[in-house]
């Protein structure tokens, strides 16, 4: 497994101009699209769908594509991501009734599997699930809008979720979102996790390329 | 009030270049950008919300937005449209509980207000609101895609709502939605239409202008 | 079209022996089978569902088999009833949000499509639909339980249905569900109905043949 | 039937003092107490329950009790109000799945009952219940909170409703309700209400019977 | 309490002969009859309700009928159930707002009370309710269909139910259901289990008492 | 922290008289008012809401008053009972999609946030949100009603959670809910609990002041 993933947040990219915007960040160095999709009612915020999701890879985008649902219900949304590219689809446990069906549905279509916690969501929800899924994402903020600051009890969590992954020897990474920046990301890497969500970060800098190399300086020097 | 307007439905635009593919849509002759907001709640679909309108205008698109809301419920995106720089908010009256608050509530945003006719929705819902509306928008397929083919019986209802309008000299946009293309506008304009949505009859041809030109010659033929 | 049609409704069979009770009726002269779906949120009740349906065909019914869906949402029910052998699938307008989509949906899997009017309900709805459907429902008392009394304002309604109906030439049943009795059949029919749901009135009694044969002589007498 | 009833809206009394409160506007001339439920769901308040009617008859209140249901679902909450003292209940036909087994449920239980239209609700669901109510309350504002102005379009709906009444001779209360005042509410009368909720123009005066005696004054000048 | 009971699931069974077929393996040795509700709002089917129930009552039959209720909410359906001769009735904790109250519902009745948990569910729900009821069921598969695979990590679970049980020293019955076979049993039993709904396993087989002998069989070679 | 706060449930007091009624409880020694605000979806009862609290305020009233909200969703009321004079809000994990997002909007509305558990609510809720809240609430009933039984089980579940809190060193009141009387209180705080609701067994006495007396009495009897 490559060691830590910069997953950048397209929802703080310029959608007028989505395209050259994610091939730009994908150029200066970042290893995964994060593609937050909300839906008004899970969250209270709509973004985009999965005609979005197909025409960045239309335009030729073929990093992979990590999909988080915001949304509630689950399921029918699932095929239309896996058709329109996505990679990874991970969804919060609260919004599926049948939570193992879900992630059944997520492989049987093709993509890996995730699931997310809010900040408040004990990880109870781990319990019989976790050998299943490919993916473990922790909210940092509460979903729902870009530019919020860490929760620093996120790191508890995130080393709690290390254990469980590593105790059991389980091959599951460990993502992070919501205020991941360069002053922070040492600590969180440190704390357990290895797939960096950035948002505003990133793409509310003028290069692209320092800010990630700059992340990337950080996640060197942890030590694990 | 301008005898016909042009609106081509983004939802067959290309959303990798969003900003791109509007300005060469409205450079080619178009009057408005109808853009169509789906929560996969009222309808079984997902497509953009409000951070995509405002990043249009953040790309200088200066022409109306025209935003159909297929969510349900419907207060809470007004004003986060309304800001993101919608000229036009429409809904669906079965999807709000109180459409005259609603309605109220766009123009109190500084928007003009809409609602929305399904193909089997009934004409009683204008029976006390349509001297406080500024657009009538008749569905002419069911919402949720586009490709849909235009379903006849808009024609008789087109003009059941024309003889409204007219009978009560209001000055009320009557919109129509749905499998819109050269071959059928002269005759929907005809039964009464005035404002004319058009997806993949505009953004699916090689020549925007061509096709937007060719929709004005037939309009000029219509008799009224 | 065959003027009159009996359809007992299997609300009031025998669940422990239903494909006996059904056979028993059919052979009785009954033309078509009613099958009452709920789903104790539309209607305060939960009868049976499509493996219930396909179990009578598998038995042998050959009858045509007529759907009330008192169930919301429709849409996902309409396949799974199409494939189960159903010949009518009818639903009540408020419990679907595009109607037109769900008639469309019941005629693409083969099967005849109906509206179904609750007491209270108006006919409004059937405005923009009357020319897309195959048959008219009018509830006569409000659905969820069998063995209530006919609501006696449902014969003003039934008539204005068939002067819809008739004067537009239309070939639709106009179908009748609640307290149909032998003493009331004929003022029901008088009225405009053409086919007529009984539950208690054929299964509550020990001679089903007898019971029917005495709705067709009131049948009979109709002057129309 | 009394010709002009006076029923103020709780919604502007004293909460804190509600027995005596309520005693004095009666003791003023009031004849009715109009008793305003909000659940937070059908409308964006929430304002007290079965209890606090209750309260007020052991109090000794003992004039009509008007619950206005601003409420969905309705039916849980009808024998919780008949019990708790109401006299008349009234909801809004969007509110309830079988509008017809409401008003059922409402008479079993020993109360009148009444629909309630808000501004831009169509009079179509009258066609088959007008001659099944006691009351139809107009709403001339949106419902949710006190203190609003009068929607003056209300004048024209008063007036197609009090023929609908007197056409068919019934023995129906037409009932007002938002923004009622001295100033309008002659012509309200003057277009064919009879039962008149007043709120904020009774309770924030200095003196209630002083509100209520003008009112009266210009009830008594309507030719009708 | 008798070691081990053996409940064949209805789903399996023909709906069009359901008390032939219930009597049927009944006397072929089966201990309870597994009712399966789903409302096609919980899950996404509709089976049967309490009127099918009844009928099995009426028919005859006299095991205790074991009612898994997969529908939501759950309150209402419970006194219908326990009128309709239901002996235990068990339901999802997600499914309820209340559980202590519905738990406290079921016994109000004269039924016994289960917790069913999902094959995703932690096992959290019992901390406070494990002494309050008289049944755990497991799912092995998710809920909604007949004829699934069993999931093998419901063994552990299982075993960790068991544990919780036994170390209180409670008298609650461990029951699972879901792809349970005769090759299967023996090791779902020394997990912990002593209650098995078998489907597809019991009723599409030739020979019922065959099928049931074999599990016995299996059973009786359980070292606990 | 003062040691032990009473704290009377309006639910019990004259609704008809309720500044009278809470000024008279506080002055007979009681510390807090607790209000329970229902609506009619969370729980099955409507109870009061915003208005009845500001009137409480406006009547005079000073002490902390302490709103258990019995509601879903919870955010929409949170700034309505904040600006309506509430001290502490309180609501349930099940009923807010965004558990910490709802703590946080309490308290950046100027009051204290509180957790509320119902009786079979697992703990796990607090495993990332105990040191953000100000306080925690067992119910030891099921909420909706007054006057029930207290759950003995409740005791363990005190302990668990004083336990937890003194653990952490944390200044987070232990509040309960549901059947407290002069007889138990002394168990419940010993158990663990600092704050107690009681509702029928101060306001259904003659004496308020005797009540509370009684209760202090026992409490000043706990060894802690």
């Amino acid at each position: 497994m490559q060691p830590y993933l910069i997953a950048p947040s397209i929802l703080s990219a310029d959608f007028a101009r989505l395209g050259d915007d994610v091939a730009a960040v994908l150029a200066a160095d970042a290893d995964v699209v994060h593609f937050d999709v909300m839906d008004n009612h899970y969250v209270p915020n709509l973004t985009m769908g999965p005609m979005v999701c197909k025409a960045l890879r239309d335009y030729g985008i073929t990093a992979p594509i990590d999909v988080h649902l915001m949304v509630e219900p689950v399921d029918a949304l699932v095929p239309q991501f896996a058709k329109a590219g996505a990679s990874i689809i991970s969804f919060h446990p609260e919004a599926s009734k049948h939570i193992d069906r879900t992630v059944q549905l997520i492989k049987d279509h093709g993509c890996q599997a995730g699931l997310v916690f809010n900040p408040a969501t004990p990880l109870s929800y781990l319990d019989y699930m976790l050998d299943k899924i490919d993916l473990v994402l922790l909210m940092s903020v509460n979903p729902g809008f870009g530019g919020q600051k860490f929760i620093p009890a996120t790191l508890d969590k995130l080393a709690a979720v290390r254990k469980l992954i590593d105790s059991r020897g389980l091959d599951v990474r460990l993502e992070v979102d919501g205020g991941v920046t360069i002053d922070n990301i040492n600590a969180i890497a440190q704390a357990g996790a290895d797939m960096f969500v950035a948002g505003s970060a990133i793409f509310n800098t003028d290069n692209y390329a320092d800010a990630i190399a700059k992340m990337r300086q950080q996640l060197a020097l942890v030590a694990r």
